[in-house]
């Protein structure tokens, strides 16, 4: 099973300070692009893997989803999803994503935020997310960037020709990743982006797009915080569509 | 137009030096890679864009290809191109790829080989091959990895803690590059990875494979001389096909 560390007090602290946590969707700098991403959510029956504080959730059912199952691993971020949401079409189920076993055909939409990095078999759940989507049904998720989860120091520096640079190691070295976030033994798996692609493709679906979040030129110049965000991508999203049969 | 730097005397005597350039298919790392995300070619109407000195259109030739016809900007290199081929299969053609129209469902498999870095409208090259071939007809191309081309240094070093690494920046800053290869001023566009797999699936193509080219950790420690391949990707390829509608 993947670790669970949203269950860890000291982690869950730090992480539930994080703009994401404190504001919803709205503090996440990706959500605009993520939103643009999914279909209509009204009258669909939803599924949201990782669902975490449930703010997606939420979401959906105020946009009219006929029903909307949140699964986390972490009780103690259901506690408050649950705590947090009054919508009778919302339900939350606590388990493992390398465990999950949905029901064929029970979905119309796959959401997932941030989680697919924690996984240790992807093709599984690809698989059963696959087959627990209507045809036609689509898949929307994000992960880490692999260029952001490759290296061996995740941080920018000055390279010797005096530019700011993300030091790119390991791209092609999949595996676990243990980085400090909050507490340190974050463990983290790294998967090319290739290797998320082929992944969805193999499991039935057609992709229909991918976005690299970071920030264009432009945008770095309009906001400079977000200067570093155009050196290297951040998030990796993609949005596919589940075909009529698997290839 | 795309810069032709191909018929650049001095370039040409450099890059004619090259093992792909000297050995042919066999000489480039990346061709069984290629090769495996090929379809059948014998009894197809192929199509090289940036054909070069003809080595692959040979290659499909000699397996039996109904006809192949190879188009690049070189004068220089189609003409050794045309001196090498002896089968009747194939013709070769001179022209820009930013400017080439090809006939309606005129071909079953389009080809390029690190050409597409070269052209200016990648959007408008992309539909006209996907008009170009039959409904469920191939496209397989190579580009070098925008991970590869992204850097204002392109060369590794000794990171601040001691790891060999790409000093990447400017990754979504998409545009010309100017690097030296063999003469000053050979000039490439830089794209994002989201960018080269949106724009197929906007030309009409259903996404089927994606390999990053590089080195695993197993490749890397088998073959010392690839090592640094395992910390970026050399070359990104695709392969599509054309779905039976524009989407």
């Amino acid at each position: 099973m993947a670790q669970n560390i949203y269950d860890n007090p000291e982690f869950h602290a730090g992480y539930s300070t994080l703009g994401r946590q404190v504001h919803g969707l709205d503090g996440a700098a990706e959500w605009p692009e993520m939103r643009a991403l999914l279909p209509e959510v009204s009258g669909a029956r939803v599924l949201d893997l990782g669902c975490g504080f449930g703010w997606f959730a939420r979401w959906a059912a105020e946009r009219g989803a006929h029903s909307v199952l949140g699964v986390d691993v972490s009780s103690k971020m259901l506690e408050r999803a649950q705590e947090d949401t009054e919508a009778a079409s919302v339900r939350y189920q606590q388990l493992d994503l390398d465990e999950f076993v949905p029901a064929s055909s029970s979905f119309d939409v796959a959401f997932s935020s941030l989680a697919f990095h924690y996984v240790r078999d992807l093709d599984r759940l690809l698989s059963a997310t696959a087959g627990s989507l209507a045809a036609g049904g689509a898949l929307v998720f994000s992960v880490e960037h692999p260029i952001y989860s490759a290296p061996s120091t995740q941080a920018f520096e000055t390279s010797q020709a005096g530019d700011r640079v993300w030091p790119l190691d390991n791209y092609l070295a999949e595996g676990e990743r243990v980085t400090s976030w909050f507490v340190d033994g974050v463990v983290k798996r790294h998967r090319t982006v290739a290797t998320y692609v082929n992944a969805v493709i193999n499991a039935g679906f057609v992709l229909d797009r991918m976005v690299e979040f970071g920030a264009s030129t432009e945008q770095a110049q309009a906001h400079p915080e977000r200067a570093d965000d155009v050196h290297r991508p951040w998030f990796l999203l993609l949005k596919a569509t589940r075909s009529g049969a698997a290839r």
